[in-house]
């Protein structure tokens, strides 16, 4: 048995509060394109047949357990990673979001427990595909599907993603969580690409330049780009001390 | 009875789900300040006496109602206004939340419920005061009490308002929501003075006036303050169309 699809598999084992959940979307960056960790659920249709789709990682809640260390909890059980950047974006608690009769039979068939109404409150992570453990992953069931080609997902899931991105592309405009999804060192159009990307646009190179270096975050590094076919760039690095410093003073009106 | 400081005085009387409740900062702005709406609550010591202190309106979910819906409900019942500016802000489910034995005998002598653990979701409503309904609040136990001025509050209250108050912070150098807490028309003055007192901090006139005028969103009318000692000064308006078109393109890194 898996320890990442098992989440929600272990709870009949354990104390759970059967009314709240945690689920988390963990968006990865790699070869430029957005990915979002998915597990794989098993489940047994009426005729007794086994089906497979796939689902965010999530778990309810233990009775003493704390959302935030949850959130951790389930991240770390998937990916073995810790210290990963986290953040509680919204609640999902419609009434009906847990309807369909392959949601409820896999509920009462993982918990035992007959539950129709879960309030579950959605973290995204950011991770650095290329800096994680990808076997791991692998090998729990989990798998990185791009942001364009999700299929059909268990419970609300699809919807928590769509929310997610959204949350992700305001954050993009506002903070530095980019740097999350990026190596320690990156150049500047490494940078651009991953903008284009999340926020699924064109921009203009000179501007986006312009405004990038503009700030006085990022730090160039006097090592450059090896063994590419173009004008090797200088990497740069995301001086977050910086950046702090800076934002205590920030007051807004760019928006 | 009142109906604002009921809103939880009332589960008894109905069917509610015990681990999840939604819990509202309401901020109302007025001759420069800013303030929270709170309401009484009454409780009984163990020798039998009455005291009173101060929530957050606030109010468990029935079992088939949107946290969203939850939330516009209570504010209707407390202040009577419908479309108020209301944001999901933040989850608080810490395990030992509902710790404080008056807060464990409160919610027994409310619902008839032993109940240990709620996990609530809190949003934050932003009321211009002087177009709301102040007498509809006042006869409700609500009172408007100054931000820097809070007393001890039930549960943690407190600490959700200090949140509410971060996040409001940080929504007001991203985005346009201070124009929520002022009248339809304002002076540049007027929205410095809201920037100040929310971000807690003294801002430059001249580059303030400079960076809200380089935004195309706000609209000079042809009306001018009336009665006032010094040189009138201009009234504006907020073009939340404009600012809407603008801001699908705008790309961060002001940040």
């Amino acid at each position: 048995m898996s320890t990442a699809g098992s989440s929600a598999e272990k709870s009949s084992a354990r104390s759970i509060n059967p009314h709240i959940s945690v689920d988390c979307v963990i968006f990865g960056f790699s070869t430029n394109q957005l990915k979002v960790l998915l597990i794989e659920r098993a489940y047994t249709d009426e005729s007794g047949n086994r089906h497979r789709d796939l689902k965010l990682p999530g778990d309810f809640i233990t009775p003493d357990e704390h959302l935030d260390r949850a959130a951790a909890r389930i991240l770390e059980e998937l990916t073995g990673l810790h210290d990963i950047y986290l953040r509680q974006f919204e609640v999902f608690g419609h009434p009906n979001r847990i309807s369909r009769k392959i949601d409820l039979d896999w509920l009462l068939e993982t918990t035992g427990l007959q539950i129709h109404r879960v309030v579950t409150t959605a973290y995204y992570a950011l991770i650095n595909i290329s800096e994680s453990n990808r076997d791991f992953a692998i090998k729990n069931n989990a798998r990185w599907i791009h942001i364009s080609r999700i299929p059909p997902l268990a419970f609300d899931h699809l919807e928590i993603i769509r929310r997610g991105l959204k949350h992700l592309q305001e954050a993009l405009r506002n903070e530095p969580v980019g740097f999350e999804l990026l190596p320690a060192k990156f150049t500047i159009r490494q940078l651009q690409t991953l903008y284009e990307v999340i926020l699924d646009c064109k921009l203009d190179n000179r501007n986006f330049r312009k405004k990038v270096l503009g700030t006085r975050y990022l730090v160039q590094l006097d090592e450059k780009q090896a063994g590419v076919p173009h004008k090797p760039a200088y990497f740069y690095r995301f001086d977050r001390n910086t950046y702090m410093r800076d934002r205590k003073d920030y007051i807004g009106f760019n928006f």
